[in-house]
């Protein structure tokens, strides 16, 4: 382990602001991948001139950093695989503005989704790109994987919310990105570069992102099918109709017993099912979208379908969908719930061949895998439940999870919709882009010339994901 | 000048797709801004090989390749400042793929925006981000500029709307950026950076983009107004409300006189009109659009406020908008109407100052100035009228620019909403973006390591926009 200058440290942060006991720098060397890996110490900065005192140390000395949010993230990509200095940035948190006339708002990275839309609520607005995290993903850490979610088939994700930044790069320099307007054609538009950039490129000490009103009303809908076939071609009718829905989620099997069993909740134990809503200022026009959903949902042997206005009725529409992460790891008590092969995109006529590609894939691999996510934006999400203690299922992972990235390459789709790359994904990500990957380590050369930031992510991560980093279970791969 | 190798461009493109000649040589100086350089040779490519065969021979030769579309660029992207090839896109101008079921078309860089309306229509969709200069305006040149029009301020600007794109670098190497789905979060996204880089990073031979459906209904508005500051603070107040426009325009008394005199249009000559128009699949969700509108221009003193669904009542309305770029130039038979600090952006609440400041500025500097834009979306434009053969008025147009610029960048406005940066703005540009320029440069330099990619341009522009090329006016400056 390289020799860190805490006293240097010390002098940038303050000593209540450096960690560098054992059971700290643990808990910092995962997030919510399947990864683990020790840093050297852990700082939490509290003003921009701190992040780029820090920077200057770090690029002297070349000792790798890696920004963190919430610890999200779900392949790796805050797990410091070459040891270094994690820079919890949750202590820069301030909103700084909210300007409703002109439609922005500028965050510090540290803030919190849900603590933003809390503030954003009393001006009749939301912030939309929220990932399911929103109660511990920071602004930061969703500029850096350019998250998104429920929402995100109509309002988009966060590459489209997000204005300017100001990014200390790793030589410590401050840069202004973007600008405070609509729209912007002034030169090259590097923040949007720097949105799912993953902490490589740069540190984002600030934002600046638009928000929208909020609806004044939302109907929720659901529609059950007796095969997964049938719900995934429904998505891809709805997408194909110009529809614009607020959501459209799409459950599996899996998913509902998971849920059920957790939450006592009884839903109809079938094949799978859409969850749709849409949301607007005029009733007539939320109705008119609700109504082209469910008849198309009719068209594709959908059942008991069903929609409502009231809030109650959505939450509980919705409440299974909302707890399905949580609910995966108690499908069965013997099985874990991994984030691999997480959240892939596919073009939407390629999307019931997705899903039943998933459980094909998996019955053939002897484990088990969910096929749900947000559809509506070409998102399919899986989570691979296995005994995490046994080395085989860890080795039948990695041969489902190759079989279900040749499918994704074979149809145009793409390694990631909303989760990133980190280390989980790179040998997907890396057969996917291989024709640019001369062109990502050219741009990542020129941004930091000796590889400080983020190091050993994305195109230079290793092949393996299974022997990248120890595995934080109790296994040996 | 310097030697090019004719024989060797031929056997790469054959004899009919290249011009040396000084007639065609001097046609393909000039775009739509006021400045002239001449390039060594134009040359047509038909092919992607074509293309990557071009840029190897300049690079390894170290010769400037300008891409150039239909040749509307306002400020001088196109112009050839240090010679070189203008590789002229025009010839790959086929669209390869119109897919409705996955809600994307792929074209080459050539196909001319409107064909790809005409071409889009028959599948009940459209293309928005078009620019007014669509009946020729090619898709690469959008792309290359990041183009947007009266429809971005509902639909988005050219980045929002590219998916994915193949470019040939400078090294002559193919790559495939972006993917054919909706949301994407797997790495860097360079196409999205390429979007607005103005030719200086890469050749577009191939774009994905996404289209949205036609609406069943369009409702236009106008109102006039007897102050430019009333007629600001109604477009300010109308995006502060949440409101989600189609289209927001502002003309002033300038652009009105112009249209008037031109075409005996008849308009009411007062201070500005706002035009404005909703559009949407259900009939009462467009009324509650025109209707907020329409109310909110009543409290800002709008009068003789009228909306209508008629197609023919909406082609007058517009009438005058769509012609005030020809219209322009014959306002006054001695002045010409010159692109010049054509299409800054600033926040909504700032719009009635920026309206007012470019009368105050072109009073005090004695030339004519419009102030007009697709305002909506936070794009200002203007043109100055002046008489191009009066060197005096070339250094008040330059004193003008430059105080119009300078009120821009103090209410942390951007010097190009969507025209770009080129030759004319380069000097507003490096103002605006002091502390990035080393940032741009670098990356410009990772990936065209030889500058040969539209070298001059942007941050490589001379200061001084009036010397920095001859004029395409008989005037020695």
């Amino acid at each position: 382990m390289k020799k860190i200058d805490e006293a240097r440290l010390k002098n940038i942060v303050g000593e209540r602001n450096i960690k560098t006991d054992p059971c700290d720098l643990y808990v910092y060397g995962s997030d919510s991948s399947v990864h683990h890996a020790l840093p050297w110490a852990v700082v939490r900065p509290q003003t921009t001139a701190q992040v780029q005192e820090i920077m200057r140390y770090a690029n002297e000395n070349i000792i790798p950093v890696i920004a963190r949010g919430g610890g999200s993230g779900m392949c790796g990509q805050t797990v410091p695989i070459q040891g270094g200095i994690v820079l919890d940035m949750k202590g820069m948190n301030k909103i700084l503005e909210i300007n409703p006339q002109d439609v922005y708002c500028r965050v510090q990275p540290g803030v919190v989704d849900d603590d933003l839309n809390l503030a954003l609520k009393p001006y009749g607005v939301f912030y939309p790109p929220t990932p399911a995290s929103s109660r511990i993903a920071t602004i930061g850490g969703e500029i850096a994987n350019n998250a998104s979610g429920v929402r995100s088939v109509k309002y988009g994700a966060t590459r489209d919310a997000v204005l300017g930044m100001k990014v200390v790069m790793a030589n410590g320099e401050l840069v202004t990105l973007g600008s405070h307007t609509r729209v912007e054609a002034s030169g090259y538009q590097i923040h949007k570069l720097m949105v799912g950039s993953e902490g490589t490129l740069g540190i984002v000490v600030e934002a600046t992102l638009s928000f929208v009103p909020l609806p004044e009303f939302r109907c929720m809908g659901v529609a059950n099918f007796d095969s997964l076939k049938d719900a995934g071609e429904a998505i891809g009718s709805i997408m194909a109709s110009g529809a614009i829905p607020s959501m459209l989620e799409l459950v599996d099997s899996v998913a509902i017993k998971a849920v059920n069993k957790t939450m006592n909740l009884g839903l109809k134990e079938v094949a799978a099912a859409l969850i749709f809503e849409a949301d607007g200022m005029v009733k007539e026009a939320v109705d008119y979208e609700i109504n082209n959903m469910r008849t198309i949902c009719e068209r594709h042997n959908g059942q008991d379908i069903y929609s409502s206005y009231d809030p109650k009725e959505r939450e509980k529409i919705f409440l299974g969908r909302k707890k399905l992460f949580p609910a995966l790891s108690k499908y069965d008590d013997n099985l874990a719930s991994t984030a691999l092969a997480d959240d892939m995109a596919v073009p939407y006529s390629k999307m019931a061949q997705m899903a039943e590609k998933i459980h094909e894939i998996a019955d053939k691999n002897n484990i088990i895998m969910t096929a749900y996510g947000h559809c509506g934006s070409g998102c399919m999400h899986t989570k691979i439940l296995m005994d995490t203690k046994r080395k085989d299922q860890w080795a039948s992972a990695k041969k489902a999870i190759s079989e279900v990235y040749d499918y994704v390459r074979s149809v145009n789709g793409t390694t990631s919709a909303e989760h990133g790359i980190g280390l989980s994904k790179a040998q997907a990500f890396k057969l996917e882009k291989s024709d640019s990957l001369t062109l990502l380590a050219c741009i990542k050369k020129a941004l930091d010339p000796n590889n400080i930031l983020n190091p050993g992510k994305l195109m230079q991560a290793p092949e393996n994901w299974v022997t990248a980093t120890n595995l934080r279970y109790s296994v040996n791969c």
